[in-house]
C-alpha cells in the first residue's frame, strides 16, 4: 500500500504513465481539493462539503516523502502514520544491538523521542493553477524536445518564484497528464522524531502472507512529532480523535496521497504495460524477493538488514501481480477498450474535436519508441545494472556538479532550485548503508547486466572491466569512498573540480564511463513523454468539452480526497463484515499454531486478560485508494479521526486501472483499535492523554 | 544436490546437451563401471582396483528413478539413501494428519513398514557395448530426422530383445554423446518401503540457506527396505558398515548416479547456456520460488503440501546461480574457449581427423535452431504454459493411445516398449495431487503464456479459451475426471477409442488441441539433437584419436564410479576442516537463535546429554559428483561403508562445466555420525543391529 520507492523499480518508466478522466461513478475518485466532488456528495450521502472543513483536513494532512500519508493529531505536532511507512526510518536508526523495527520504540518523555535522519515531511498550504502560464512556454513548431525544455524550463522558474516569495517548497504538478498545471505549496518539516512504534509482528500481523488479505488483525501505526526550532511544532489544524468510532453502512472520507494510477492510459499504452512493463517489472521483483529471501535466511543480522527492502519488494510484488491478473482478463481489458471505442467515436462526430484523435496515434508512436529503448535505459538510468545505494550517490553528486552551474530552468529535473533541500536531505544522510548487502546486490545487478545485454556487448565489458559481477562488485565497493558523509559533501560543495579529482574513486569512474549513455537515453524518454503528455493533454481537453469537469485525474502523490461507505463484501458465497475485533487476532495466531509470521509478539500474549476483545480492530470500506495513501487518515462527517488506512485488499490491486466497489476494498485499523492497545497491551498513557485531550500532558 | 526432476524444468534442452572428453587430472572423472581409473589409481594412490572389489561396489549401488542415489547396506534388503532423496516418497504417504516428511518415520516391525506408491529402484547387472550395431543402423545419405528415427528404432529393438531375454530393465545410454553406446541392464525393485527417516529439520538442518554451504550438520539420511514376493529381498551384493569411519587425508571412493554434466559442450552451446538457457531458466525459478512460498506461508497445511516441490525449486535455484556465475566468469569461460582453441587446431593438424572441424559449424548451426524454437518448445512441450500434474497425465494418455498401436522402434522414446511398467508404475501412482496447488500453478503457468507470447496470439486464444488464467486454470480443474486412477487406468486400456468418448474432458480436450504443435516442436528439436550427437560422436572420435580412451563421459544419470580424498579447503584466509562434530549443530542452533530454519528437533534437545558431541558428523571430499549422486554410498579402501553423499559446497556449483579440487567439495554424512544419533537420539536399536551385522536381527 506504500507508495514505491523501491531503487529496484525505478525504471522512470512510472514517469511515463499518462492520464485522462473517465466519468465517476459511486464512490470512485481521487479528488482535488481544488475540486472536491461537492455534487455526488450532496446527491448520495447529502453531505455538504464546506470550505472550512475542506481547509482543515486539508492543512491536517501530511505527505511523508518517503512514500507514504499522515495526519496531525494534536496541537504539539503529534502525527499518525503507518508503522510500514515508518519503517523506512525505523530500520535507518536500528543498530544490531537495538532494533527498533522489530522490537517496537516508545518515548516516554520528549527527551527521549529520536530524530529520524532524513525524513521530509510536507502539509500541503496552497494550489494554484499555474495552466496557462506553463502552456503559454511551448510555442507551436517548437520540436517534442524543445517543448520539453521549454515546460521544464518555465515550471522551475514558476517554482523558484514561488519558493522565493513564500519560503515554501513549491512543486508545479502536471494533472490530466498536460490538461491542467498547478501549483502545490508546501510547508516542510524536517526535524522529525519518532515517538511510538510497536513490534513489527504486532503492525504487520500475518506477514506477506496476510498482505493484502482480508480479514486482518494489524496495528499498523507509527507515531511521529514535528519539532521546529528545538521545540514541539505548534499546529493550527489537527483531527480530534473520535469517541464513537465507525458501525457499518457509516459515510467516510480519507484524505492522502495516492501515488499513481494508470486509468486513463490508451490502450496502447495498456497494452505495453500488461505485455511488456509489468510482465518484465515482475521478473525482476521474482528475482529481487529470492535474492533478499535467501540472504536474510543466513543469518538474524542479515535478516535485520534487509527487512524494510525485503517488505517494499514483497508488497510490490503482490500488489503488480494483482495488477497485471487484472489486465490479463479479457473482461476487464475489453471494457477498457469499448470504453476507448466509445470516446473516440464521440471525437470523431465532433468537427471541432475531431482533431484529437490523431493523439492517439502520437502516444502510441510515442510508447513504440519507449518500448524499443526501455531495456537499455532500465539498465543503465533505471538502476537495472547498478542496484547499489553508493553507486546512487556517485551518480547524484556526478550531475549536481554538471547541472549546479546550469541555469535553473536548463537543470534535469531533480537538480531545479526549489528541491535542492530536500536533494541534499538524502544525500548527505547518516542512514547507515551495509556493505554486504551492497555487495549481493551489485554483484546480481551486473550479472543482470550481462544476462540482458550478452557478456560480448562493448556497453557490458566497459562495466565488467574484464572481471566477473562479483569481482567488480567487490572491486568497486572495496575502492570507493561514497560511505563517507564528509566526502560527499566535499565533492558536492567542490564542484566539477572536485569531481575531476576524484576519478581515481572506482564508482566516480564508473558512473562517468556510463553517464553519456544514460543521459542520451533520459533524454530520448522525456522527449517521448513529452509528447505522450502532450497528446494526453489534447485528449483531456476533448474529454472535458464532451463531459465537462467534475472528475478527476490519475493519481500523482499529491493531496487528494476520497470518500466511501464502511462495507463488507461477498467473497466464495461468504459474507465478509467490515470490522474485525481484537479477539480475531489471537484466533488467527492459533489457527495457525502460532508459528511465524503469525506469532503474537509477547507483549499481546501477556496483555490478553486484560483486553476488552469485541473492541473493533480493522474495518473496510469503499473508498477509493492506492499506494501512497498509506497512513491516510479516516474521517467521519465531522472530520474526526476514525481509522487510518494501511491497505487494501485482494481485489483492490486492479484499482491501478479501473474503480470497482463490487469486493475492492480499502483496509484500516480502527481508531478504537489503537486506543485499546495503547492503554491495554502498551501502558502508553501519556501518549493517549496527548490522542484525548489534542495536546501534550504531564 | 539430487537430480532435479522439477517439471518446470523439463525443458527437454537437458537432453540436447553434450558431450566430449577432456583429460582428466587430478581427482577428477565420474567413470564408466566398464572403464575404471586403473591406471589413475595405482599411480596416484598406490589402489588396485580389483574385479571383485568393482563388480560388489557396482551391484551394491542402487538407482532411485525418482532422482537420486542409495546402497543395500544388509542382505536383508536394507537400503540407505538420502531424506531429500526420499522426500518425494514421504510426501506422497503424508496427509494432514501424519506428516512423515516433517516429523519422521520409524517402523520398529517389518508389518510397520510402509509401502511408496510408485518408487523404482535399479540395480545395474551389466553393461555391454553395443555402438556397432547402433551405428550401423544409420546409413550415409539419411537426413538428420531419418538418422534419428533409425537410431531410436534400432536402440528399441536392442532394448526389447534384451528385456525379453534377461526380464531385466534394459536402457541403450549414449554416452560421449554418440562416441559409444551401451546397454545398461538393471534389476528393479518397485515394492520398497520405508523403514526409518528422521524428521526433515534434523535431515535438512539450516534449510534452504545452508543448502549447498559448508561446514553442515544434516542427518541427511533415510532407510528403505526392498520387498520381493511379499518379503524382504535376498540381496548378495551389499556394503559392510565401516567401523572406523574416515581421518583426514584418506581415500575414498563414491558410486552413484551423477544426472547431468555439461563439460564437454562447444563454446557456441556454452554461449547459448550462459546468454539464453540458464538466465531464462532462472527467471522461471525466481517465479516458481516467489509463488510456492507465498502460498506456503499462508497455512501450515499449504506449507505441508508445496514443501517437496518448493525443496526441489530452491535446490535448483542456488545450483544454477552458482553454474550461471561460473559461465559470466572470465577466468572459467576463457579457459573453456582456450581448451577448445587447441583441440580444434591439433584436429586441424591431422589430415585424416580435420574433417571433423566441420562438426562444430553443425553444432553451432543446429543451436541457433534450438535457440529459435526453445521459447514455444518450453511452452508447449516443457511444460511452461500447463504446469499441472493433471495436465501431465491427460498428454500421457492421450499420447498413449495414440503411440502404443505403432511398432516398438517408432513410438516416442518414453513409450518404448522396454520401459512401459516404469511408465505406469508413474501414470497410475495413488499419489496426492493437491487441487488448490494445481490452481496455483496452472493458473500462473497460463498466465506465464500470456506474457511470452501475447494475449492477442492465436494459440493463447486457443489455450485461454477467452478466459482469464484463473477462471480458465478453475475450469480445466473442475471439469477433469484425471484425479481418479480408475479412470486414467481405462483410458489407456481403451486406446483411442477411449480417448475419443472421453473429448468431453476439458483437460483431454486442451491436450488435444495443442498436440500438434506440441510433436511438431519436439520433431524439430529431436533432428536438432541428433545432429549435434553425430557431430559430437564426430569430435570424440578425432579425440580419442588424438588423446587415447583413459578418460569419461558427461554425467547421464547412470552408474558412476568417482574418487577423491578427505580433505579440508582454504576459503577467505580461513582453512575449512574436512570434518564437523555433532557439538558444530548445537553451536550453529544458538549463534541463530534457534529460530527456523536452525531450530532443533526436540528429539536432539532431549538427547544432547547423552550425546557423545565430538562424533564426526559431516565431511567433505574431493570426489567428482554432481546432482544425481545424493545418497551414493562413499567406501574406504576395504569397500566399507564410511559416508553418505548428500550435497556438494557453493564452490562445487561450477562442476556442471569445469572439474576444480581447489575449493570444490563433495559433503557427506559421516557413518559414525548416522551410528550416534540412532543410537542416543532415535534409540533405533533393531535397525541398528542390522547394520552392524548385515542382517535382520530380533
Amino acid at each position: 500500500m506504500k507508495n514505491s520507492k523501491n531503487s529496484l523499480l525505478r525504471t522512470g518508466l512510472g514517469l511515463l504513465l499518462a492520464a485522462v478522466p473517465l466519468p465517476a461513478m459511486a464512490d470512485e475518485g481521487m479528488w482535488l481539493y481544488n475540486d472536491p466532488p461537492r455534487a455526488q456528495l450532496k446527491e448520495h450521502y447529502g453531505f455538504e462539503v464546506t470550505d472550512a472543513w475542506l481547509e482543515h483536513l486539508q492543512k491536517s494532512s501530511v505527505r511523508f516523502n518517503s512514500g507514504g500519508s499522515g495526519e496531525f493529531i494534536s496541537e504539539d505536532g503529534l502525527i499518525l502514520s503507518n508503522h510500514h511507512v515508518g519503517a523506512d526510518t525505523l530500520q535507518k536508526l536500528s543498530t544490531k544491538e537495538k532494533d527498533y523495527l522489530q522490537q517496537g520504540f516508545h518515548a516516554k518523555t520528549l527527551e527521549e523521542e529520536i530524530k529520524a535522519p532524513d525524513l521530509e515531511l510536507n502539509v500541503l498550504m496552497g494550489i494554484e493553477d499555474v495552466t496557462a502560464r506553463v502552456n503559454a512556454a511551448v510555442k507551436p513548431g517548437m520540436t517534442d524536445d524543445e517543448a520539453s525544455k521549454a515546460r521544464r524550463a518555465v515550471m522551475a522558474e514558476i517554482e523558484k518564484e514561488s519558493k522565493d516569495k513564500t519560503g515554501e517548497r513549491s512543486d508545479v504538478v502536471t494533472l490530466y497528464q498536460g490538461g491542467l498545471y498547478h501549483l502545490y505549496r508546501y510547508k516542510r518539516y524536517t526535524d522529525v522524531r519518532v515517538v511510538f512504534a510497536p513490534e513489527q509482528q504486532a503492525a504487520f500481523y500475518g506477514g506477506d502472507p496476510d498482505n493484502f488479505e482480508y480479514p486482518r488483525f494489524d496495528l499498523d501505526v507509527c507515531f511521529f512529532r514535528a519539532w521546529e526550532d528545538g521545540k514541539p511544532a505548534k499546529i493550527r489544524h489537527w483531527l480530534k480523535w473520535s469517541q464513537e468510532g465507525t458501525k457499518d453502512g457509516d459515510l467516510v472520507f480519507v484524505s492522502g496521497h495516492p501515488g499513481r494510477t494508470s486509468r486513463s492510459l490508451t490502450m496502447a499504452e495498456l497494452e505495453y504495460v500488461r505485455d511488456v512493463q509489468l510482465p518484465r517489472g515482475m521478473q525482476r521483483l521474482y528475482r529481487a524477493e529470492t535474492i533478499l529471501s535467501a540472504f536474510s535466511a543466513r543469518s538474524l543480522e542479515n535478516q535485520r538488514r534487509a527487512k524494510d527492502e525485503l517488505f517494499g519488494v514483497q508488497n510490490s510484488r503482490k500488489a503488480r501481480r494483482g495488477g497485471l491478473a487484472g489486465l490479463q482478463d479479457p473482461a476487464l481489458f475489453g471494457k477498457k477498450a469499448a470504453e476507448e471505442k466509445t470516446l473516440k467515436e464521440k471525437i470523431a462526430g465532433s468537427p471541432e474535436l475531431k482533431e484529437a484523435l490523431t493523439a492517439y496515434d502520437r502516444i502510441a508512436a510515442a510508447q513504440k519508441v519507449i518500448g524499443e529503448n526501455a531495456k537499455l535505459y532500465g539498465l543503465l538510468e533505471g538502476g537495472g545494472a547498478f542496484n547499489s545505494e553508493l553507486f546512487g550517490i556517485a551518480r547524484t553528486l556526478v550531475r549536481a556538479a554538471a547541472e549546479l552551474p546550469k541555469p535553473n530552468g536548463e537543470r534535469l529535473r531533480e537538480f531545479a532550485e526549489a528541491g535542492l533541500e530536500s536533494l541534499k536531505l538524502s544525500l548527505f544522510s547518516s542512514k547507515p548503508i551495509y556493505p554486504d548487502l551492497e555487495e549481493l546486490q551489485l554483484t546480481d545487478s551486473l550479472g543482470f547486466l550481462i544476462e540482458e545485454l550478452g557478456a560480448d556487448a562493448p556497453l557490458t565489458q566497459k562495466i565488467l572491466a574484464g572481471k566477473s559481477p562479483s569481482a567488480r562488485a567487490v572491486q568497486l565497493l572495496a575502492g570507493t569512498r561514497m560511505l563517507d558523509v564528509a566526502f560527499r559533501q566535499k565533492l558536492y560543495e567542490g564542484g566539477q573540480a572536485a569531481i575531476d579529482a576524484a576519478k581515481d574513486d572506482p564508482m566516480i569512474a564508473l558512473v562517468l564511463a556510463v553517464d553519456n549513455e544514460a543521459r542520451a537515453l533520459r533524454k530520448i524518454m522525456e522527449a517521448q513523454s513529452e509528447a505522450k503528455q502532450q497528446a494526453h493533454g489534447q485528449i483531456a481537453k476533448a474529454k472535458f468539452a464532451l463531459q465537462g469537469t467534475g472528475t478527476y485525474p490519475d493519481a500523482t502523490f499529491t493531496l487528494r480526497l476520497a470518500f466511501g461507505t464502511v462495507k463488507g463484501y461477498e467473497e466464495g458465497g461468504l459474507t465478509v463484515p467490515p470490522h474485525t475485533t481484537l479477539a480475531g487476532l489471537y484466533e488467527r495466531s492459533k489457527e495457525q499454531e502460532n508459528r511465524p509470521p503469525f506469532d503474537l509478539p509477547k507483549t499481546w500474549e501477556t496483555a490478553k486478560p486484560k483486553l476488552d476483545l469485541n473492541v473493533p480492530y480493522n474495518f473496510v470500506s469503499t473508498a477509493d485508494i492506492i499506494g501512497g495513501n498509506s497512513g491516510s487518515p479516516v474521517v467521519d462527517r465531522k472530520g474526526e479521526f476514525v481509522g487510518i488506512i494501511f491497505d487494501g485488499n485482494i481485489q483492490s490491486l486492479v484499482l491501478d486501472y479501473a474503480y470497482s466497489d463490487t469486493q475492492a476494498r480499502a483496509v484500516s485499523v480502527d481508531s478504537r483499535g489503537i486506543v485499546e492497545a495503547l492503554k491495554n497491551v502498551y501502558g502508553a498513557d501519556k501518549l493517549l492523554g496527548e490522542i484525548r485531550t489534542g495536546k501534550l500532558t504531564e
